[in-house]
């Protein structure tokens, strides 16, 4: 099942919508109309026996009537007219199917027996599918997407999202273009997974020049060790962490009726596939927002020596206290370092590391305070990643935090991530400045925390030479 | 120590602010334009040698100068000057003070001294003292406040802050003003516990009508074995939550230059204090807030058994497992709950915990089907909580979810946590709505489930016939 021709998936110059809608809400509406948010610049062919015409394109009865084999049909047609749909894509040389459709192994051994036979022709005619039972993918590259949840211009970046849900490819990919302001590369909702399966995809992102940070959820392997083989490539030179669905009885139980796979039966199994393949296992939902932002911003770590700085002592202690509880280390700091920090703080604090900023801020400004605090601790060479956290207020002046984001060209390869209190108001503006110039916001204490031992994790698998290479695609 | 009356620091006639200032930005002037913000009924006594009148308050060269002993001194000037400070407030009669100044044990042994000075001056005048070290207090009920940051009116609640940081009557004040929809009724930060500690606080929390729910930060026990004694009592009537600063070697060193506490140099000791008191441990910074929310606005559920509605397999698998790894269950349904949803859903779904709720969705409408679904849980007697996500977006018409706060009449005792995913406007307008409401929202898919969890925990030591009693503030 390997070397899976993903072109007509992701870069497709044609592409049939098979059960393509003229009404508004509806899933043959919605993918036509992500397709024209998105700029797709391929020709659409709408499949529809009802229909002369739909948002301005013209439809055929069926796929034959198309006047050439489209390289992708993304197929939305009740599971019972599957078969035709899959039958008539054969027939016509179409070579990648996106199978949209649910009501097959995931509902009743009828709907298993349809999914065998989807797969048995398709593998007569040479053509791969992903699906059934998912919202398919998006490829920002390629302009291209068959989510038939609203989602309009998808916006471009280094992060690549493979899911057995649909999930990514639906809201929480609105949540993540609304909320959040990274970018993605490639979405693929594989759903039932009847061909194409984790490891092939992960096979292309390996290779894909597109994506820098990969990020999976799984609710269970077709076949461990392939994963296992493909990731362990991939993983030495991409960021890859993973949520497993199903790793509790209760969940597993829950897998099977979702996308009727066998789940995680044995949870120490799967986190031994994890680790022997280089992939760095979560276990929220969240982390693989949260840290997928900080691996598509910041370089790797090349240890887990942190500096921190913070603007209380209590924030200090928690802060401290999150590093340890995560794995990581916090740096015992030069005396060199101590003293650039020093000499700008009041003599009777006691500068260490966390470093409490808020003399310093009293005695100059909030600027100069952090940005001394800063600088001192990435010059030290026993620091390799700085937690910063401010306490900002829309009643102050606005602080000019432009600094922060050269800190990318002054120490590159020194990850540095923040954390925001005070106002939402506050937050949101300088999470959306910030993060607009790839600086990742979290709230305090522990999302800094949090987002970079992932990042130090995956640092252990990325081989040190690749590391710059995994973020050198910009956000668009 | 016991017996502290401290109702001249909850609902002081009168207070003096030894430091006040006419510089807006600096304590003494934000101390002054918190209480007029409040609305604070009281009298208002500056004293500032070198001012006639702040903020339209007649000032007083020296509290000896004040024409009555006020209730309470708010005292904000340097360490060295706090001496003459406590000297003419114990000369004057003045019976409490908040001594916000830093620079005292967590310093150095001169500070230390100097904090010894203080409480042996304090003592022989019968007047007890709140810090140094900290931003002092709120009391909504009281319109009063000690802080100097700048926070405006604070929304009255039911939820009372002890910590010994002052991270929650500033800053993070601020984020849960601005950002949540829940009250407070008391914050109380210790700082560094000179003379009244957490063992005092608590006490008065437990008796104190307007507290409904207590949250704690700690860093360090003065009397393990009296808190454990004051917290066993309260705890069976008031939810009590605790996150316990400088659990690792790193972090208790923060805490010594933070409030001068040893920190928890044995973490097990610490635990075994929080269980013997009947008190929740919690581990993250954020479940201070997200948790609070649940306990302030939902009844304490009388087991763990969940029952879970969700938008998509991939959230039901996820959900499920996040309640097993928290310690929750979920819930084995009834035949006749399960009829009533498989009633609303297509034949081919199988309805099971988690409810999928997609097909009942597609068949009726969002409301229909969320509304039967959440109402057959909740009337089933093996189901003690609901966690149920909803995707929202703005390009549909606003649902009606007017039905889901309802549920707390319709099923008193069996609490409702919200998770959402879709855009961030809808995301925060739902939040605003509900929550205004009472029924806590939370992001997917954890967040309900998270707070949930801590809930269950809570209820296990708050005695049954209390539960009803906990949330009987309204906000406002």
């Amino acid at each position: 099942m390997t070397g899976v021709n993903f072109t007509p998936f992701f870069e497709p110059k044609s592409v049939a919508i098979i059960g393509a809608s003229r009404s508004p809400g509806k899933p043959g509406y919605l993918v036509i109309s992500n397709l024209k948010a998105n700029g797709y610049e391929g020709r659409i062919y709408p499949v529809n026996p009802h229909a002369q015409e739909i948002m301005g394109y013209r439809a055929y009865a069926s796929v034959a009537d198309i006047p050439e084999a489209p390289d992708v049909a993304v197929i939305l047609v009740p599971a019972a007219a599957t078969v035709e749909a899959v039958r008539d894509c054969v027939r016509k040389g179409v070579k990648a199917a996106v199978i949209e459709s649910g009501g097959f192994t995931e509902v009743d051994d009828n709907g298993a027996a349809l999914e065998r036979e989807l797969v048995q022709m398709a593998g007569k005619g040479g053509m791969r599918i992903i699906g059934p039972n998912t919202s398919g993918l998006i490829s920002t590259p390629g302009r291209f997407i068959t989510t038939f949840y609203p989602l309009g211009k998808v916006r471009r970046g280094n992060v690549a999202y493979l899911a057995q849900t649909g999930n990514f490819a639906t809201h929480t990919m609105r949540w993540i273009l609304s909320a959040e302001n990274f970018g993605v590369s490639r979405v693929v909702g594989l759903g039932n997974k009847c061909d194409i399966d984790d490891a092939d995809v992960v096979e292309f992102f390996g290779e894909d020049p597109d994506t820098g940070v990969i990020c999976m959820y799984i609710e269970g392997f077709k076949d461990g060790k392939r994963f296992i083989e493909a990731a362990k490539k991939v993983s030495r030179k991409k960021p890859m962490i993973a949520l497993m669905g199903g790793m509790t009885a209760r969940g597993s139980k829950a897998v099977f009726s979702h996308t009727a796979s066998l789940g995680a039966s044995n949870p120490a199994l799967i986190e031994g596939i994890f680790k022997q393949a280089g992939v760095v296992s979560v276990h929220r939902y969240t982390d693989l927002i949260d840290s997928a932002k900080a691996l598509a911003f910041q370089p790797l770590p090349a240890g887990g020596r942190v500096g921190v700085v913070v603007p209380s002592g209590g924030m200090g202690v928690l802060a401290a206290d999150a590093c340890v509880r995560l794995g990581l280390t916090v740096a015992d700091l030069a005396q060199a370092t101590l003293k650039r920090i020093q000499d700008v703080s009041e003599p009777w604090i006691r500068i260490g590391n966390p470093v409490d900023i808020w003399s310093a801020i009293q005695t100059h400004s909030l600027e100069e305070g952090y940005r001394v605090a800063m600088e001192a601790l990435l010059d030290d060479p026993g620091v390799d990643a700085l937690v910063t956290i401010l306490v900002l207020n829309s009643d102050n002046p606005k602080p000019d935090l432009e600094f922060i984001p050269k800190f990318r060209d002054r120490n590159p390869g020194k990850p540095v991530l923040i954390g925001i209190s005070g106002d939402k108001e506050s937050f949101d503006e300088t999470k959306k400045t910030l993060e607009g110039q790839s600086v990742p916001v979290y709230l305090p204490v522990e999302g800094a925390c949090e987002a970079l031992a992932i990042m130090r994790r995956c640092s252990l698998s990325v081989h040190p030479g690749e590391r710059r290479k995994t973020d050198a695609v910009p956000i668009r």
